[in-house]
């Protein structure tokens, strides 16, 4: 098949790779109707993380099943199916405790912007759709792969209350669908750290009250003032690196909590400032199969739209051009078609 | 009056210093009945926090309210008071929000072992008790001056549950106290980790129904043997070092939440295992006032006797002999009489 591979920093390709097949009873191979590129994948698209050269990357993805081994029972070829970045049995303790990111049989996409997509513990992982949804709501569908439960994650995780105020830091697509998770769960003060005109606008349509532009002190400084010197109720740190990480826990009122789902790079956490002001934080890596019903259903009843981070759609053979046009924020999202 | 002062590492004495008076009209002046030596105390007295030398030393008491301040409508001289080692007005956004820990008007008890105390925000920070408690209950209403809330903050923050799992990582007096705060809020499985016979003893009377032995990796194996291999539901941190840190997050299932109260020493915060588990960190400094009436009335009902934790009591002139037992693990905890 057509898959994407990633050889070195900014070197990505398209190659042919052998199609996945089914190695265990419980897997899945779904053909990829969409996939996109998450902003974790910039990591090792910038050399910040190891790679194998030639490996195939991309784990967000949406599609229809083509084939499931002998133990799949709740899903068959032909079923069209949302499937989390990470996969999991959902019927382990950590799955039964809400922790399926902590699944004993953990496993995840590897190759989300190709043609095929293996899919392990497909009966726990995988949230189907009744038929084939209709084109426009496809985007908003694969965002339940993992950016809008990712973003509704840090909100929960945060502790999100109706009539509350919430910050949100990093304006990327994970942000936005942070946004737009606060607004679901009742927040009145949504503020928005941004300081691009078009994300801005996404975060606005998404529910944001307020746009913060500055950065740093300043940013804490423009928070301070919004919430009458408090501080923020919630603080949902969606970026991943020590300034955005330092700023959230200045930006986050005494008691309260900072959710956070930007994989960590470089954070030393501010102990005795979480000390002091009772500031907690909670979140990492989304139990995306827990929050896929409820998101789905939101968005199949159009009363979210998280597809609106996509701002550019290419075919699987430009999909370099997608991680460029990201890595230099010229979109925020890509949905990529093989 | 006669208070305990600090004049290096290992050096306390008791020494003639000026009465504490009325500074603010919110202020009160109480005359100590009972004040104690806190884990917390023993930071300075081992050289690990810098002092001033000759200041008075000792945030826990209770006592009779000798003197208020002209804005002081709540109390009179006369009332027996349970005074929290962190002040609050109890009215600001922060104690609204239950994070009374960071009042606008903070302030802290700096004499609790001597004869009189200075509080600030009376009104807001103390609570009385219907006349002076009978001597047998005297050493438990003294608890709820500091060690009790903050064992309870420890089990609130790491999330006890109901039928669940809670280990309390250190066997001081505010671990105990944290063992107890299991028990009440209802956990099945409690573990204290503690090497030391009597305070084993006291982890037991307050409702541990497993004691581990072990530290470093053989306790958290342990942890894992008696939890099935899933981890705790709840850990509480009731130490401060790094190495304290690290085993609680070890111990911790994934989705849980580690709740922290022993004050923070070179403790550098596992940020990928916390991402990777969802396993987050809540609690702190404790809000006291938040608590307190509720566990002052356990205490006075009889449903809980946290002054178990005293098993030395000493008068104030022999006060450096009660840091020495603590010091050295001899006592568990001191309660001083002036």
């Amino acid at each position: 098949m057509r898959a994407t591979t990633i050889h070195g920093p900014r070197d990505i390709r398209v190659s042919e790779v052998p199609d996945p097949t089914i190695q265990a009873p419980t897997d899945a191979i779904v053909k990829v109707v969409a996939g996109c590129v998450c902003g974790s994948d910039l990591w090792p698209y910038r050399g910040e993380n190891p790679i194998t050269p030639g490996d195939t990357i991309g784990h967000e993805c949406v599609g229809i099943v083509e084939e499931v081994g002998a133990a799949v029972t709740s899903f068959k070829p032909g079923d069209f199916v949302v499937v989390p970045f990470d996969h999991c049995d959902n019927t382990c303790p950590h799955c039964r405790f809400g922790a399926q990111n902590g699944c004993v049989n953990l496993g995840f996409t590897v190759s989300g912007q190709a043609e095929y997509a293996r899919v392990t513990q497909a009966d726990g992982s995988l949230v189907a759709t009744d038929g084939v949804p209709d084109a426009s709501l496809l985007p908003s569908v694969l965002t339940i792969s993992d950016v809008m439960p990712t973003g509704w994650h840090a909100a929960v995780s945060a502790g999100v209350r109706r009539g509350g105020t919430a910050v949100v830091v990093g304006d990327g697509a994970v942000g936005l669908c942070g946004v737009l998770a606060a607004r679901v769960l009742g927040a009145e003060t949504i503020v928005a750290m941004s300081r691009h005109e078009p994300r801005q606008q996404i975060a606005r349509a998404f529910g944001a009250t307020h746009v913060v532009a500055e950065r740093g002190d300043a940013g804490v400084e423009a928070i301070k003032e919004i919430t009458g010197g408090v501080g923020a109720d919630a603080v949902l740190e969606c970026v991943g690196t020590d300034e955005a990480m330092r700023s959230a826990f200045q930006m986050a009122r005494p008691g309260s909590t900072v959710g956070f789902v930007g994989v960590p790079h470089g954070v030393e956490l501010p102990v005795r400032r979480m000390f002091q002001g009772n500031i907690g934080l909670a979140g990492g890596m989304a139990p995306t199969r827990k929050y896929m019903p409820e998101l789905l259903a939101m968005v199949l009843d159009g009363s979210i739209e998280p597809g609106l981070v996509f701002d550019l759609t290419l075919p699987l053979d430009e999909v370099a051009e997608g991680y460029r046009a990201m890595d230099e924020r010229r979109a925020v999202k890509v949905l990529i078609e093989p």
